[in-house]
């Protein structure tokens, strides 16, 4: 659980509630004019003047979300806020602010939820967040971390589900399917670790895709690169449960239907290559693996120029006539009805 | 856990966790112009416009801030909002949005989440408060609320605890320690339906106390009332986790003294009548009992006038310059020194 099993151990009760709070949030910095005030007081205060506010919130719980015999406690906070930010890029905002909430049982020491802020800190000074607030508690078990992301857009950019028509095509950026194939490696190392507590796993092959699942990065880069090409999309959402969960929000919300082409779905090398050695279809993957954090988004066919060959970006389809229904257009040509079968953390047979 | 055993019992799984969001926040209406866009997509658009935002969370954990065996789901869901509600209040603001994330085991059937949610509806029908987004998942243990209340404020008018200065007034609202002995009747009858399961409590002679732990209401008339008097406090905050805590942090942030007077401090008869029969000092109970939701705040001498012999309000003490110290002046006229003594959920003592 820590990276450095040696170090001194603080128990929570010697700091009590507003001396860990103190403690943990004293090194964050304001980066943004419009955060008035931060911590210390009931509330924060905040200016988004004639700029539209978005808000969002994820809870995140060890055992349902995050293993931490494998997720170290640096990458879960950094994780954490990228989770949230994700969601407020998907509205093609900005994110400004954050409040972090925490649970946690008396397993914990300080060192603990030091190295948990340490990711916290580490995103919010990438991302340019300011930590404005939250609530530390004692839990009965386990960790647990709610955040809620505030971000700011003007009114005319912002970008809902509900604007995708037909013919419009459907865009992703990045590759899919890593972080759910870097989560597979990641368990098989756990089990052969249990057996064998002295085996040193070599995860060098599987770096990348390791990488997408303990430190996934949220695509703040696409709403600035829309802004640069000139491109607004008519509806966009945030790949977090999988491609086919989020296909059918946007068709849903915005009463359409889609077909999705097998061949165009981006996939990294590393992917494929851990799903031969699995034995699992790599467009399964995409489609249900979830926690890519890449953004997915329709644009008028006119904007294609715009996107053309642009290396962010994949078209991987387009929309219908919501009576033609949800498609995948299959490698052999074969139309199959998508379903949604993401993450459901109800769903106790995942 | 339930008010009526005998009722449907329809397990989470079934509806999964889109199901479960849309089922448990279909009948909630939006109240403000500000909340352009709430639940349904990524993140929620606010707009407020001329105003500063106003941000506070609370997270609230079964087993550490609530006992599910004396506290009905329903009166859990109207607490979690006044407990952030009151942080809002507490800038002399008004609430106007929640996010309300919660995380269950599988224990919890859909009847229980909808009377939790019935609360919450109940809370956010009466203060006018319009619910915009948060997320929903299970939990390996217990039920878990975490809420972030939003609101707005004129600049000017915003009330921060750093404000206070020597010679003014130290003004409470309403009445203290209720909540505290609330908890007390409460606690002692659940040890007595222990021993004997048909015991049928008589509470009756307690109905305000245990309303006060059960059911507290945030003070939203008393930013109203400021504006009506024209009365600016100098500094506030709300009384969540004691008198004597919430004094101190008045004085650390505005870096002033205080001298607090035993006789008075607002208790109602009931609580009295309880701290006797419990043999427990009631000045110990207003000053670290916690939980009561009244705002505790400052006002310059000359705005006295405005508020004296009003009912809501109580002044209790005078602000002094910090080299003097925090004191209670007892009935006896002995100066003793405040210490804080109030809610800390790392303390495993309590």
């Amino acid at each position: 659980m820590l990276e450095n099993k040696s170090q001194e151990r603080t128990s929570l009760e010697q700091l009590g509630e507003f001396g860990l709070i103190d403690h943990l949030t004293k090194d964050f910095t304001i980066n943004h004019k419009s955060t008035l005030k931060g911590i210390g007081d009931d509330a924060a205060i905040l200016d988004f003047k004639d700029k539209k506010a978005v808000v969002s919130t994820d809870l995140l719980i060890e055992g349902v979300h995050f293993d931490l015999s494998y997720m170290p406690l640096k990458h879960l906070g950094y994780k954490a806020v990228m989770v949230n930010l994700s969601d407020i890029y998907a509205m093609n905002a900005i994110a400004t602010q954050i409040t972090v909430s925490i649970a946690v049982s008396n397993r914990f020491p300080l060192e603990a939820l030091e190295e948990l802020y340490a990711g916290i800190a580490l995103a919010a000074e990438k991302y340019k967040i300011d930590l404005i607030g939250g609530d530390t508690t004692s839990s009965t078990t386990g960790l647990l971390i709610s955040i809620t992301a505030l971000g700011e857009a003007i009114d005319t950019n912002i970008v809902y589900r509900n604007g995708a028509k037909p013919n419009d095509l459907l865009v992703v950026s990045g590759d899919l399917g890593g972080a759910y194939m870097g989560l597979q490696v990641l368990e098989r190392e756990k089990e052969v670790f249990k057996v064998n507590p002295n085996s040193q796993p070599d995860l060098e092959p599987y770096s990348y895709i390791v990488e997408r699942q303990l430190k996934p990065e949220a695509r703040n880069d696409i709403p600035k690169l829309f802004e640069k090409l000139g491109v607004q999309p008519t509806s966009m959402i945030d790949i977090s449960d999988g491609l086919s969960s989020e296909i059918l929000h946007l068709c849903k919300q915005s009463a359409v239907g889609c077909n999705l082409f097998e061949d165009k779905i981006p996939l990294d090398p590393t992917v494929i290559a851990a799903c031969e050695e699995f034995k699992i279809d790599s467009t399964m993957v995409a489609l249900n693996g979830g926690e890519d954090y890449e953004l997915l988004f329709t644009i008028d066919q006119d904007e294609f120029p715009k996107i053309k060959g642009n290396p962010n970006l994949s078209v991987i389809g387009h929309m219908t006539g919501a009576s033609e229904g949800v498609h995948l257009i299959t490698r052999g040509d074969t139309k199959i009805k998508l379903t949604a079968q993401g993450w459901n953390s109800f769903d106790t047979k995942r």
